[in-house]
């Protein structure tokens, strides 16, 4: 099913399957345009649920565009603001009409109904926009996630009638949970509208990998052949390579930047926390084999020095180092696909590459979500 | 008295006057060596304090020196700790022999003799390395500093008869408080010792600035006029200007890095508050004037934004645009003094630049030094 594509947009064309590095706020946090494009990042994340409340999308407009805005003159999805505001817990309510929510940042109060999302969206002037759509937790019944697919669904359609500005394409997004038969009717009634592409929504929130594998085996087969297929929000290097195998084209996801920022730094074999004494005295690079900034230019042991010193300067190049390391793993994949090598490259990967077992993760989510909470919902820091 | 000069030294030479960006931690914090570089930087500062302390001077020789350990190629000054210890209050003990301290990261205690801080410099291998010295505070007695004075002067005797690695070379210090005769004798005696430079120690520590100025027009002429003069500590646009026209060559300042962090930035015609609501919709850079990579890609709205949401981002961007402009100003100097119209590029800018009035300055020093003895002591942190 993987399967090697160009994406064309009015900022450029990418080549998939494609990660899109996440910038929340206007900005892949501690990274310039100019590093996010010598890491070979070809497009990026923003999210309207962050520029909607600060600085505001007519500020935003005003100043040009969220292009203009950040410098970042390639390709800019915007999520709708949906994820974000059904995160907020019980500083939300939700109608058919729409979303009433409380800002983290001052309390004010908003109303998010899909045709705010898209007008937002096209003030801020995105390649590719989100419908809003409604994400129920995994472990709702059928009957919920029944009622939040076709909810969905209105919504998905009020999007598209809204939507106008030219140039930008906005995609529909597949709800339905864990369960195949509401994957089926929610492909097969966004098929219908005909979105210029689609994305998989409501997987990799917590739901065992095996079962995010298993409603991907379900799903892709239903979408179109010759449209764009985006899950939303995976970004772990074995995720990404199981879900590239089951014919997704792109991906986003926090994971890569929010890690290296908390001294996580990937390698070919596991990943290591920089912090850990094993680093201390390693005269050599994070990892002998990579390309980035970062490995080329400092000792792992100057990366250990500046986590425990606590300078801003450490949490820049983890980021860079773990940015560059999931563009490689997504270039290579695109080789090997090309190259018809791509099913022996997952199983080398697979076999060498030591995920971070279940339990640390479940532990982790929990941890981020604690922090998150603790602060602002989803404005995560450092 | 103002001069330009060029300062040779086993990695490069710099010309001067020149400004030493600060990395008391071996990083300019914020900055990668390439952007010191792109911002003109020639030479840098390190604290042998800090280094010593974390990650020990041992861990950096092993991994190749200083140079080596971040990545820096240029000439590179480390101070001696003596400023950063005394600094330390009720942590520290002083005699004759040394100082006994605690540090300020776990509370172990230490002793810091003149050998020790020789030593400690020569496995850093810096290209100048400094004697050192008791820095006693603003507004002690004649008795005092007189006292600290003769103390400063037999450690600098012991510093050099321990001094022994080729290619560094080892600067004295000259003290006297405010004192004129004092002063003299400190220069007088440390001339006798012959030091390949000397810097003037004890000023810039809340005296007032016609103070500090009347003290130099008294201690430079006192100076070999073929060895570089160094005014420890002073960074802020009006005193870099006032002191080169009193005939100094080099100067070290955490502040404009500092202010950068805090979302102050510096134009020619005064500093702003990058957070200050007039520059939300700003669509030109904070600085139209500009050649930083800050004010050649952004908008000052967009750092606005950035410092708002707290996007680790903007303490980046405001410390180029700090130290790029300190340094152009350095290198505006230079050229005036080269075609013989410094004195109109003095009167120009004194006409036009308004420094934060006294009483501002008195307080953000406080504030700045409670913010530090929260946290530890001299580890500046955002």
């Amino acid at each position: 099913m993987a399967r090697a594509g160009m994406l064309t947009t009015p900022h450029g064309s990418v080549p998939t399957p494609v990660f899109l590095p996440v910038g929340s706020q206007g900005t892949v946090k501690t990274l310039t345009p100019d590093e996010l494009k010598s890491s070979g990042v070809g497009m990026i994340l923003a999210n309207t649920y962050h520029l909607y409340l600060r600085p505001g999308v007519e500020t935003i407009s005003r100043l040009g565009g969220l292009h203009k805005f950040m410098a970042w003159d390639g390709p800019i999805l915007t999520d709708s603001g949906g994820f974000q505001v059904f995160s907020l817990g019980h500083l939300r309510r939700i109608s058919d009409e729409g979303a009433l929510f409380r800002s983290h940042l001052d309390g004010s109060e908003h109303f998010l109904t899909p045709e705010l999302a898209i007008e937002a969206q096209e003030k801020l002037g995105a390649d590719i926009i989100m419908v809003l759509d409604e994400c129920p937790p995994y472990g709702d019944d059928y009957r919920s996630i029944q009622r939040a697919m076709e909810r969905s669904h209105l919504w998905a359609e009020r999007c598209q009638q809204k939507h106008k500005r030219k140039g930008q394409a906005l995609f529909g997004i597949i709800h339905g949970g864990t369960f195949t038969e509401l994957r089926r009717q929610s492909a097969g009634f966004l098929a219908s509208l005909n979105f210029p592409g689609y994305a998989i929504g409501g997987l990799s929130l917590g739901e065992p990998k095996e079962l995010m594998h298993s409603m991907l085996d379900e799903t892709v087969p239903l979408l179109s052949e010759n449209k764009p297929r985006y899950l939303m929000g995976v970004g772990s290097p074995e995720d990404l390579v199981e879900c590239v195998a089951r014919g997704v084209d792109m991906f986003d996801s926090a994971l890569p930047t929010r890690l290296g920022r908390n001294g996580a730094v990937f390698t070919k074999r596991r990943r290591y926390n920089i912090g850990n004494a094993r680093f201390k005295n390693k005269k050599g690079p994070i990892d002998a084999d990579c390309d980035c900034y970062t490995c080329r230019t400092f000792s792992a042991a100057y990366l250990h020095h500046l986590f425990k010193a606590q300078e801003l300067l450490a949490y820049r190049l983890a980021t860079i180092h773990n940015v560059r390391f999931i563009i490689r793993l997504m270039e290579q994949m695109r080789r090997s696909i090309m190259d018809g090598t791509f099913s022996c490259f997952k199983e080398d990967f697979i076999k060498n590459y030591r995920p971070t077992d279940a339990e640390t993760r479940a532990e982790q989510k929990k941890k981020w979500l604690g922090a998150r909470q603790e602060k602002h919902p989803e404005n995560d820091v450092v």
